[in-house]
């Protein structure tokens, strides 16, 4: 460990991950010395119209680039490696990860053509990294994708534990048990501030093994007398391990169908993290030449994604595999919030289809569990480590909340409790702790191949667009005397159906035409003036016909 | 009861309710008489953009107007009341409601200026309605809403048996119990067909009773050393009652906010199903001049909507009431499918207010239960009707399919239940039952003052509006020569941050002018094939660049 500078400071802050469920993004920082642990994406919020993907703004980062000293994973989920790429394009840092992990991080960096350029290191939950006056250790966890990690940070002024997405799984389907002996040893050589995993603050108990879903879909595979279909999320690889498990036991075949499914398969088979049986997988197009009762489809879709495999094949439109009567469906995934609708209508659209649908939350389908511990395991994690400071992350600030009075609940004291927001700072100095300055953080929103170019008034007007729609109202006026030579033309989309509304548009017609006569009778001639009678009529008439508010766009024109 | 008519059949149908929540709409028809059940309105999908509510198609009623005997309405909840309104205004019909249920119309129809044209009787769970051929008699249920009943239908084919919406609540808040004598006479004089509420027919057991939320309540009260603020649906008197007994029994006045719950704990104060004590409730104003300890707000903004008190208290916009550090919050609801997030973010709002939140499902925060039997009720009814026939309705079709296999647990023939689509009809003719042809129905979409005037290519102009945005490319061309007067002019909303991609605007701009002259050269100016082209190009063009789809708006002048 380097030795410590009197005037230099420990700060720990998130640029993503705290106050919402995504973008995971956190920072510590020892004088001249940033190592990042993990860089993720969050999925739009419904208010984000159009929008593609979010990601962690990283201005403090590219202003403090020759401080970096590299990005520390702890998994491989979307939301802890989706923002790479984007980041990766403006910091030039090695990453560091296990692995599954880089090979995942691998694969994007590939379509982002940054595979060549990026540095990556492999490590294991034994390594050890220097950086700069950091040095990183790791423990083994459980969560619901393999090779996760948590991380210990030894900086010149004490301890940081970073423990990653975890439960603890006390019958993981790998056999690779959560690093308990190393996570105690941890936090009986003193930790000064432990960063923890919120997801589950609000849920009493503990959460249970994965291993019980394995009980439960070979039992589900065994009644089966025709095909089964599971959707699950791509990354879970035990779970795809437990299918394989299931299907082995009662001798059937797998077809493995959807894009990311596929992917995953293949990169998690390739490196050694499935165990699937000589000639069990079998390409989609032979599903329809075995036996019903001795094939499983494994697919992408548990969200009820639009575009997924398993949505087509409930709306028919899959081109390779349709549900048959008597087909078994399991969705073996809990709906996000905000996606309970679509998931619905997939199993409304699957039970029409003459399909058994099991689904619903795993306390009552028992073919889905979480990765995330609940109070009792984040409390056991609080008292393995037994930190002087404690940041709940990863999570809605309910959550971190919920995280705080746990902490609370286990002896931490509540001063020594920072519930922060993306970037704020957390202080450490001479084993003390205070709230920093505040360093930028925020949303940047992708859209297509824009990165950022969506800002706040191209969302406000998406939104007015997607409530009334807008009216285009175009007129050429004659340079030499304002007289009208054209128009006014007024085309609408999203408003009205057009057919069943001519008299209200001829009368929006007459309504511009004679507010600009009495204007260019009054003189008025300038265009903003022009613009803005003619917005305010036609808004105020609109309004009192229809109780609609869409969008006006004066085009005034001189020739 | 009259005499049968060899030629008659008994119809039964949805307009609205099956494979759906929401939009109540049953119809019994024997011969040129036909009963309709509720009237109810449903809130937009999510892809019905700008949507403010839903009703069903009654072209088959209008067209049949002079068969329509009268509308019994089961309970004044919005799903089978709401729709009224816009119903009465195109056929006048009797409605027939208890007491609560007529009140609660009755504020509808004033706003709507129909009271007076519209002849309303009140009717009790003893009436008996002769409706043509079909004699009406009722029974009493429980539901979140007092006064609701089943409707029993005796026709010349047979007894029809509509439970409305209903729990069993052995410990009703009100002492009004569910009448199982009268339903269990009902069912050994002989049933035909059942129609049964299907809401929680996912749900396995018993639903718990109403009682259990007011004995938590009081606890919560109590333990509260500051104000409380509990937000719950308007329309749940038992609810309001339970807050008005633990107000009582902790000497705290109440203040009742929002304006529906305003309403509704008016009307059902006057009509006597609450019972509030002398003085116990205060003006929003009095709030501030009270001590803490001795306050409840009652509000709106259970389902978090934007507009709702609740939602204005979290946000700090609330005029009159802010939440202070320290108060308690009760949100005495389970979130609407759809309204998940908007609840996690008032939570998360009230809890940075410093507020002590008490959320979740039921089961957890133990202030909510459902207003809908689960699958131990729904065999109960079942079981005390035992009809013939049995069509689950209320419900998406996964919840009808659930229904339908509870109905062949308890002994009813497979072929004697029919799942239904709005619209679908059932035959009955001499004891035996078929599916017959199908009526009309359908979603009216109501924005603004417009009922229907939105359709399918509206709604896709908004949603295509609401991803990309819109382009709108003005020129001016020579009359004559067909020369370019004036732009191309592109102005653009919710498309790119303007002042960011002037450059990709600027060669847009090129790119239209070019595609023009190139045409004009070619000798083509029909103004069709222009805007085509223009449009192909342009929208080629900014696909490349940005993988944007903006709706494209190519207008061309001549002078």
């Amino acid at each position: 460990m380097s030795k410590k500078n009197v005037q230099d400071k420990l700060l720990i802050f998130a640029l993503g991950g705290v106050g919402e469920i995504g973008k995971n993004m956190y920072v510590v920082q020892y004088g001249n010395d940033i190592v990042i642990v993990d860089a993720g994406l969050k999925f739009p919020e419904e208010d984000m119209l159009g929008i593609d993907i979010v990601i962690p703004d990283i201005s403090y980062l590219t202003e403090n680039r020759d401080k970096v000293r590299g990005i520390l994973v702890t998994h491989g989920h979307e939301d802890h490696i989706g923002g790479l790429p984007f980041v990766l394009k403006n910091l030039n840092v090695p990453v560091f990860g296990t692995k599954l992990t880089l090979g995942l991080i691998e694969g994007k960096l590939k379509e982002a053509g940054l595979l060549g350029e990026t540095k990556r290191i492999l490590i294991n939950a034994d390594s050890e990294v220097q950086l700069g006056s950091i040095v990183a250790t790791f423990f083994k966890t459980n969560h619901s994708i393999p090779d996760s990690l948590g991380v210990c940070l030894d900086t010149p002024e004490g301890r940081v534990v970073h423990t990653g997405d975890f439960k603890f799984d006390h019958t993981p389907v790998n056999n690779e048990f959560a690093d308990l002996q190393r996570i105690a040893e941890i936090g009986r050589e003193g930790v000064l501030a432990l960063l923890s995993d919120s997801t589950n603050a609000e849920r009493p108990g503990f959460t249970p093994s994965e291993s019980v879903v394995g009980t439960n879909l070979e039992e589900i595979f065994r009644k089966a007398t025709q095909r089964v279909v599971v959707a699950t999320f791509a990354s879970n690889v035990h779970r795809i391990q437990q299918v394989v498990n299931a299907a082995a036991a009662t001798r059937r075949k797998i077809a493995v169908v959807g894009r990311s499914m596929v992917n995953v398969v293949s990169i998690a088979g390739d490196l050694g993290y499935l165990n699937i049986p000589e000639g069990m997988i079998i390409e989609p197009e032979e599903v329809n030449k075995m036996a019903a009762d001795r094939v499983v489809i494994l697919c992408t879709g548990s969200q009820g994604e639009p575009m997924s495999a398993l949505t087509r094949m409930a709306r028919s439109t899959h081109r390779k595999i349709d549900i048959l009567p008597g087909d078994t469906v399991i969705i073996a995934a809990t709906p996000i919030p905000g996606n309970e609708r679509h998931v619905g209508r997939t199993v409304d659209e699957l039970f029409r289809l003459g399909a058994n649908v099991i689904y619903g939350p795993g306390s009552v389908s028992g073919v889905h569990v979480s990765g995330h511990g609940s109070q009792e395991e984040l409390k056991l994690m609080l008292n393995l480590i037994r930190p002087k400071f404690f940041i709940p992350i990863h999570g809605e600030y309910r959550m971190l909340r919920h995280h705080a009075q746990l902490g609370e609940s286990v002896g931490i004291e509540r001063e020594n409790i920072f519930i922060i927001d993306n970037g704020d700072t957390v202080e450490f100095q001479g084993g003390n702790a205070r709230k920093g300055s505040k360093v930028q953080a925020g949303n940047v929103l992708i859209d297509g191949l824009g990165v950022g170019d969506v800002g706040n008034i191209v969302l406000r007007d998406r939104k007015l667009l997607s409530q009334d729609g807008i009216l285009v109202v175009v007129v050429t006026l004659s340079k030499q005397d304002g007289t009208i030579l054209s128009g006014p033309d007024i085309i609408s989309r999203g408003f009205v159906y057009v057919r069943e509304s001519e008299g209200l548009l001829d009368e929006a017609n007459r309504i511009v035409t004679s507010t600009l006569n009495k204007l260019m009778n009054d003189n008025v001639n300038e265009w903003a003036s022009l613009k803005t009678n003619v917005k305010d009529a036609l808004g105020r008439f609109l309004y009192e016909q229809t109780r609609r508010r869409p969008m006006i766009l004066p085009i005034i024109m001189e020739v």
